[in-house]
């Protein structure tokens, strides 16, 4: 490992003009030479939620404010559940009683819903104006910042309504992680084990060595965990930004989690949780089609146990997920697309059997 | 004037791997060879009106029938008071109600609140999915379906939340215009009108000319009037897509207009009166920065009368007007850009002293 507390380290995304660094250090919220990548404009908006405010957001105020006449802050509540339009306007509506115009700067200091909704109002409000990516959690650290995609729920669906928009920068700030819960911490190790099976078992042998470490919040751990991940994603990203194709396998594990999410009502999994145990799910699948064996099957089941996720999925019954699942966005003409393992450290996606998938659910579903 | 009555006309927007065809002719709703260059898919979502379903959606339905598996039809109320929230998001409840997936098309079969809500729509269901529009006012022949800006009003502003997203397709059947109430046929053409200070002066001596024509209707003139505007927009919208500079010119009268427009409450005037009379008064600010005499002021102003359209603002009052421009999405830092003509066949976007500006709405509004 070649982590150096204290560095700052940097991972970027390569999108010819739509190119941005990723930060990723200890401290970057207090220290300007952070926020020089952003541009200078009359006025700033911090979006962040009721939670994260009160930590961070005078930080990010002072650090900022030589860059902007004026600084404005909005809180919104906090969770998925307010991933919502009636949330999104409230970013609208500040910004238009504040006189933001198009060069006002955006900035999500937050988790996922607030960097998803953010994203999305930065590309909505006027067309399009720049925003800066500041996750406070790991799961926004290592995957939801990264890429662009933004969104709001749809009640039939998750993420339904979008866009696809790269922010200016991605500030990952590893000192916000010491505030984040106990069970956001582990929502955020499921997004992290997912780059392993799909991509690079090395890094995928690193995180069971060091899965105490991460729970344990180890700086040098995390830190080695939010830059590979981001690597990985900036590599993928780079290739297939708007999910002509590959993209798609950064969603290992979601078909099965949005189901979840969705099924139980969005905020009683986290987004994490449904994902880690989504993960168990298709690697269940993965097995039934030959891309894996038990043995990959039941310890990935026991990394994610380890990283203190839910392993067996919530019973909403066989019909209710495959209902939930055919609305999924991968969908074709009714078909549910899943991805799945080929071998370890490589994902595809495909369709499946419907009858198989039964098996899955009823493997791994409680009754 | 090389228009032969019926032939179709193809004028072509160059955007890279964004690029699409406009055709122009008549009766070209019926002729599948219209729908040529649309993806197939398992479903598409025709989009349209109360007003307008009637008389074409059976027409386009049976037309596009064969490229899908399913056709659905959306109506929604008819009227910029609709282009809202609350109406998009029955676009978004209709594709999630049949299944959507990120394959399905959407048809915008109306006029421009039809064009900008479905465009918006298909930027942001599931992050882009393709969509065509089908044009059937003249002032979404000539203006709003081309080049890509989708949007909804926000109540403190217009066209304040959007996308630049473009089309596959844009079918412009100049039979439709056939049927269009003359109010609106007169809206359309204070967009006809404006390409002719801001680009081509030859073209506004021929829309002098054949004023007369284009309000009797004339096929031939309506044919070349669609085409040379499409023409221009296609230049401008060629070299700047997301209006980082050229493209603005394309909102000659639009600051005064969008103020009257909100002023009046969305509906009162239709989007082609409040142009009209806002070029009026953009051309009257425009000899007092010293870009054209008062006789091109009186010459305008003659022509936009002629075109059956409001020549005197509303009596909003000065400060209105001024809060109102002053969240314009030209505006930067609370200061309000016009678009005005530094000579004719030519615009420019640029501040105004705000004594100037009273002096002008003193003198073009009612008391």
């Amino acid at each position: 490992m070649s982590f150096v507390p204290g560095a700052t380290e940097r991972v970027d995304i390569h999108l010819a003009d739509r190119s941005y660094p990723i930060l990723i250090g200890t401290g970057l919220l207090d220290d300007p030479a952070s926020w020089a990548a952003v541009p200078t404009a009359t006025s700033a908006l911090i979006v962040t939620n009721t939670t994260v405010a009160p930590l961070y957001v005078e930080t990010v105020r002072r650090a900022i404010g030589g860059r902007f006449r004026q600084v404005h802050v909005l809180e919104l509540p906090d969770g998925e559940a307010y991933k919502t339009w009636e949330t999104l306007n409230l970013v609208f509506d500040a910004l238009l009683r504040e006189g933001s115009d198009r060069k006002t700067v955006l900035f999500a200091l937050g988790g996922g819903v607030v960097g998803d909704m953010t994203g999305f109002a930065a590309a909505s409000y006027m067309r399009g104006v720049p925003f800066v990516q500041v996750p406070t959690t790991l799961l926004a650290q290592v995957d939801s910042s990264v890429g662009g995609k933004t969104a709001i729920n749809h009640p039939l669906g998750k993420n339904m309504i979008g866009a696809f928009y790269q922010p200016q920068l991605v500030l990952c700030d590893l000192a916000t992680l010491a505030t984040l819960p106990a069970r956001e911490l582990s929502a955020g190790l499921a997004e992290v084990i997912k780059y392993g099976p799909i991509h690079d078992m090395a890094f995928y042998d690193w995180i069971e060595e060091n899965i105490d470490a991460l729970v344990a919040r180890e700086p040098a751990a995390l830190a080695h965990a939010v830059k590979r991940s981001c690597e990985i994603k900036a590599l993928v990203v780079g290739q297939d930004e708007r999910e002509a194709g590959l993209r798609a396998i950064l969603n290992f594990g979601h078909t099965f989690g949005h189901a979840i999410e969705s099924g139980l009502g969005y905020g009683q999994w986290l987004h994490g949780e449904a994902v880690g145990c989504g993960m168990v799910m298709a690697a269940h699948l993965s097995q039934r089609l030959g891309g894996v064996d038990a043995a990959f099957v039941a310890r990935l089941t026991r990394l994610v146990e380890r990283a203190g996720l839910p392993v067996v999925g919530p019973a909403l019954g066989a019909e209710r997920y495959l209902e939930l699942m055919r609305i999924d966005k991968k969908s074709e003409g009714g078909d549910i697309r899943f991805v799945v393992i080929d071998r370890p450290g490589s994902a595809v996606m495909r369709g499946a059997p419907e009858a198989m998938v039964r098996e899955v659910l009823a493997h791994c579903c409680a009754a």
